[in-house]
């Protein structure tokens, strides 16, 4: 059978670095094998690095993003809960969703889409919620929003409430100093800038958070109690079987991670900052006009409107038949107005841009 | 770095069917890519072949085969729901564990580990249960359950009792008919006879089943109303965005089930009881025990007592450093006393069986 190879622009997954694939095919080790859990420990840690977090329960969960936002709220949410998110895109709208779901009494601080956090209103929306949350970097807009200074401003206020950030997109692309910012659970993917296909939620929680945790959680798989026993760091200390790891894919994480921190997070930064740049500018040639607020665009994903008059399908139709280049529709109400395209990871790089506004030319003319 | 390459005879994972390493390493396609998924509808119907049914809903989870146990209880149980699991071993203890965290009124029928489910016990705890839980090939023991008897028995009783089957061990590598045994509802893994690494979860779910189903069930990302959306079987027929599915895992996963196919299912099934039994004999030989009761063994994983006076944990740290063979523990408290010998997937083959029987007597001597 004729493989299909492209060149994968849209919000995700993108392609992984080669690192990353030759980790997944390596020969496979058990789960509970002493090279596994070097891996896996390794891994771990180099999460920490490029969150910023000195937290010890920082582990890749065995499932895709979404997952990481289950586990944050399985594992920390009361009946009865009050859980303010930001909601400035479809993740924020899905933090609301999975948070009532285990009892919550949520309340939604709703902003335009395309816009970033106002810090001011999600702080006078309740004047002590158990939990924030926030996306830092919204897959749905491409806009970025201050994680820092809501952290400081809630600590400021004096209560413990516990901040959560969704990472998803801005993880490995961008920086992040989750321990600066004081943030207590965060969550994210490895098929965006980590450049790891889809397939493991990289998680963290903080002590104050883990003191705070659910005795007992809903959903037996993501039970951090349980979790922590494998990976070392739960009270028995020891490593005792929970579920089994899907070790191929940590393969391919810890492979990732090697890479990112070789190449130095400083340089793959400023390759996001760089591609991103552009993108925009080249964009911009093209008569194209950005979704994003200024000031608040991530390099990584850039959202653009799809001019009066084309078809949004039609065109990515096209991209992908004829050049083999994905990028993403539009999320929610903007599906058919708003193009999605991602410069993550491994594709963050200058040729990716030249080929897709090669292409978006040729089609557009 | 150099890489290490086992034999993995384990409990699962086993080294996987070369054609799911390739899958796995192939150019990475887009969770919403037509190509992507035409390898998820055929991956279906794969899973659909192997598990012997036809249930429309039967898909690969985004996560291990826990999640699978997980995804069957949080769509299925209501508060206060009885529900019987017979409990043969470590897997049907865990099933209690879950469907108690959903809120069931669990009965548990314990069976002495080693021993094959009791129909006639499961039958006689309740008279109505909402679910009847069973193990078809229990991992921690080595053991095979008749489940078509379970069903029948469960069916000519005329209540309406939902039967759930759990085939982490047995798909793939023995004959399993899950819509003549009526069977409700079924997970699996992807590490074990599937032959392709951990990090999915096969489920499938009768029209029965999927009628009572809990319809906003407390776990968002294994809500399968919403997945069935994205797989075009939902009610709104279309492809909806979920979350992003796992796309290299589903890749592998396609390979291997591929390989399985063409290579012939009863062919398959053979080279597991011919490797099953040559490792039998080659241990007999040897004058090793064995711990599942006769009649009862699975010929993809047997379970072997330690002999006496030797130091399980020394021997599999011989196999494991001097041959590079992993296999594995016992389960529970036959942690020290009980070896778990894998025959998986790629695995069943008699140059296995050779190669660690070699490496036993040599250590055993």
């Amino acid at each position: 059978m004729a493989l299909t190879d492209r060149v994968l622009l849209g919000p995700g997954p993108g392609n992984p670095y080669p690192e990353a694939t030759a980790g997944l095919a390596a020969p496979l080790l058990g789960h509970l094998d002493p090279e596994f859990l070097r891996i896996m420990d390794e891994s771990c840690d180099g999460l920490r690095t490029v969150w910023g977090t000195t937290n010890r329960r920082t582990l890749p969960l065995s499932g895709t993003g979404s997952l990481g936002m289950e586990a944050a709220f399985s594992n920390t949410v009361r009946q009865g809960d009050v859980v303010v998110v930001a909601v400035n895109g479809l993740f924020g709208k899905r933090m609301c969703e999975v948070a009532s779901r285990y009892g919550a009494e949520v309340i939604p601080v709703e902003h335009r889409w395309g816009t970033p956090v106002d810090t001011q209103r999600v702080l006078e929306a309740h004047p002590a919620p158990a939990i924030v949350g926030a996306v830092h970097a919204e897959t749905s807009t491409g806009v970025r929003s201050d994680i820092a200074e809501l952290g400081a401003a809630l600590r400021a206020r004096g209560d413990d409430t516990l901040l959560l950030a969704d990472c998803v997109t801005s993880i490995a692309g961008e920086p992040i100093d989750l321990d600066g910012w004081q943030v207590d659970l965060a969550y994210a993917g490895t098929q965006k800038c980590l450049g790891v296909p889809p397939g493991l939620a990289p998680f963290t929680i903080s002590e104050r958070a883990w003191e705070r945790r659910v005795q007992r959680p809903p959903v037996w798989y993501l039970d951090l109690g349980l979790l922590g026993d494998y990976l070392g760091s739960g009270s028995g200390g020891g490593r005792t079987y929970h579920h089994t790891a899907p070790t191929a894919m940590v393969a391919g994480l810890h492979a990732a991670l090697g890479r990112i921190l070789d190449e130095g997070l400083p340089q793959v930064f400023d390759r996001h900052v760089e591609a991103g740049t552009a993108l925009r500018e080249g964009l911009a040639e093209l008569g194209l006009e950005l979704f994003a607020q200024e000031g608040h665009r991530l390099s990584q994903l850039t959202t653009v409107k799809v001019p009066d008059g084309v078809d949004s399908a039609k065109v990515r139709a096209q991209l992908l038949n004829a050049y083999n280049i994905e990028i993403g529709a539009g999320a929610g109400e903007f599906a058919a107005t708003v193009w999605r395209i991602g410069l993550m990871g491994h594709n963050a790089r200058l040729g990716r841009v030249a080929q897709l506004l090669g292409a978006l030319r040729a089609i557009l003319r």
